[in-house]
């Protein structure tokens, strides 16, 4: 399994959950409806309990608190109207990730 | 630009770094130098970025603060020997972002 | 009201909710059975709400947020066995707020 | 030493600080000078420095921690016009740190 199809998955799951017309049918919608600053308190929230699994527990519990923030931040990106596309082009120009070695990974 | 073939290359990237014998040589082998805690801490402050950027910032500066976010979970994932594909599958596990659907996304 | 005696009241009161046998008797008691990790990730909570309270909400919610954030604080000193009283003497080292001017406050 | 007289000086020193004419004559007046989000991010930073040292640090460091977060939350507070009577207030009001409960402890 690979990160980028799931992301986008998850992404598009999410936008799904955002655009639905009933709050109280997903989580994703409940938690928007409440407003940007809970979304961006829950991303919060699991970065605090990301650090503290890093240092303190098994493989396990910090995989699972790294899926929780990607899960959050999916969920900030997207109540923004921001897309993993953009953040991967940002990632890119930074670290040099670029469309030739994005290529040869997708060769893989 | 998609974000799984940039999260495997940064992974790539971050590993090699990692294992470098001169720490002086990178920003992350000089980061992991300074232990776990450290690597933590820039995750946490990264996270506080993001928040404060979501409430307050622009699109390009929240953009940017997700790619900050995302590099030290990379860096921080990494250094514990985690790659971001356990991370997927747990993302899968949990919202269902299957096998399935993930060949569907690559098909796109 | 002053914080002084607020705050070494809220010291006393939490030293003896640590120290009571039953933990389910007190919220205290029941966070700190959970292990040293969760009253941190409550502190870390607690700054996260502080954050965007400080950027978003009123005086009200800002003054509650940085009451829980203090009541946390007080709660991860006191069960690692520090007193408020060690971090008066950091705060009048670092920045000044010597006994001569403790005393001057204390005239008040 | 005690808590309240330190706290006190403190937001004396950093609403000084907070009403100067020259930004660059202090750090207070610096950070605020950046606007309130910075203020709020030192504030994030130190929680996250005070999580860490909560689980991984000796008493000194961890005392240290605590010292910088109070003080960045005095920074805040004041910035936001905000007293720590209003937060002693609050604590009081949810603790029961009543003004009794304060008188006794002003007379220890």
């Amino acid at each position: 399994m690979t990160i980028g199809p799931t992301l986008m998955q998850l992404e598009t799951v999410v936008k799904d959950r955002l655009a639905a017309a009933d709050a109280g049918a997903s989580y994703v919608a409940s938690l928007a409806a409440k407003g940007r600053g809970k979304i961006a308190q829950k991303l919060g929230e699991e970065a605090v309990e990301t650090v503290i699994a890093a240092l303190t527990e098994d493989d396990a519990a910090l995989t699972g608190e790294a899926a929780d923030l990607i899960f959050h931040l999916t969920v900030l990106l997207s109540e923004r109207g921001i897309g993993w596309d953009a953040v991967a082009a940002e990632l890119a120009r930074r670290h040099g990730t670029s469309g030739h070695a994005e290529k040869a990974a997708r060769n893989d």
